[in-house]
């Protein structure tokens, strides 16, 4: 009855966290969504393929748009405006044409992701829909088969970017302890932890749940840096960080 | 060739996080595993159904072994110590004879689950496997439609049992904030961050994706308690807490 009845209706923007790495970590509807998508967009850097879309790799299908999302990256990924400016309005004309979008995210959309680059950008002008994942933090608990909270316990997650003396301060403060994006910054991390007098508290993970993880007493790290996507979670009032080493399956 | 190959090989323990409630958010690996269980535990109150169950309801095999346990809801939910030896001695002897048992654990595992209960007394005798699920963290921050943590923000996770002194302390001293466990605190705490100046920057979240889900201001949130899953959100820096709302699908 309305005039405008014929528009197109637009679509909506959806930011489907992945989980951690594992394929078999996606929540059903992240599944459900990727294997129905006409388009995808995915943060990609320039210098190799996107993480994000391998982990959803073998649902995309064959005749979807994709939208790869480039990264320049360079320090701290710092996030490029006009980056997000330019895909922000590649996947506006699909949402406007009436396609849904179903961006990917590594772990969870809100949790140190980028997608809230995107989301700023759309939130005004589209439905938008947040399908949370499971995080880096748990996952990287599983692998160290070793409660992250319990009880009462106040957490703290602390990028590891951030400078020496801040860090000291909020573990000093803290309950547990979880250290993201340790990356470049393991060697540093791992001497302040020293300093304090914590390495024995600490473990380490890289690349959880895939089959390049490695999981081990922060002490045993190399003193190389680490991949982006690395964590330390310290367990300041335990006496040694690691339940005894017995194989999962 | 070895004696005792005749001997049944144990099963193994699986603590599988089942995520906020909305079975759909329940991970490829947990819907699997739960889909070819022959024997199921979960968490269950004294005087209701268990939440946990109910989420994973629609995949459990009708034959299979169900092992509730049950924890009386007294104050805060402290773990009985009997109730646990008991359920872990039921899930040895099953494990014993050689059958896989899959815990059902609402959110995570080992971000304030009671699981890790059952994983002290267990793992040192049997193979476990941890899954790890979506949390209430993250799945409220998505309710709430604003990003947990972006870069270099540090996250403080606060229990709401703590005592006023003590929360205010860590809100204080941090960037973003989130209290779990409000239920019948809800009350004092809407006072404390009222008289901390913050309540205009506070979401709040019960029931996250549940069908009985709210989402709304703290300030508008009833003076009565909070279900037991129920959470605040707060944005310390922002002008305020919520963006404009928006039906998101």
């Amino acid at each position: 009855m309305e005039p405008d009845q014929a528009v197109t209706r637009p679509g909506t923007l959806y930011g489907v966290g992945l989980g951690p790495g594992d394929p078999d970590l996606m929540t059903v509807k992240a599944h459900r969504l990727i294997a129905a998508a006409r388009v995808i967009a995915y943060p990609a850097p320039d210098d190799g393929p996107s993480f994000a879309r391998s982990i959803a790799a073998d649902l995309i299908p064959e005749d979807a748009r994709e939208i790869p999302i480039i990264v320049p990256m360079r320090v701290e990924r710092f996030p490029a405006q006009a980056v997000y400016d330019r895909a922000a309005e590649e996947i506006a004309a699909e949402l406007a044409a009436g396609a849904n979008v179903v961006t990917l995210c590594e772990g969870d959309p809100f949790f140190y992701g980028s997608f809230m680059y995107l989301f700023e950008r759309l939130v005004d002008r589209f439905a938008c829909e947040i399908v949370p994942g499971v995080t880096s933090l748990t996952a990287c608990a599983a692998r160290l088969r070793r409660p992250l909270t319990a009880r009462t316990d106040v957490l703290t997650v602390i990028p590891g970017p951030l400078p020496d003396e801040e860090i000291r301060a909020r573990i000093e403060a803290a309950g547990a302890v979880a250290i993201m994006k340790v990356g470049r910054h393991l060697p540093r991390l791992k001497r302040l932890l020293g300093e304090m007098g914590l390495l024995d508290r600490a473990g380490y993970v890289e690349r959880a749940t895939l089959a390049s993880e490695r999981v081990l007493p922060l002490a045993e790290a190399g003193e190389a840096g680490a991949p982006y996507f690395s964590m330390i979670l310290l367990y300041k009032g335990e006496e040694a960080w690691m339940l005894p080493p017995r194989s999962s399956s």
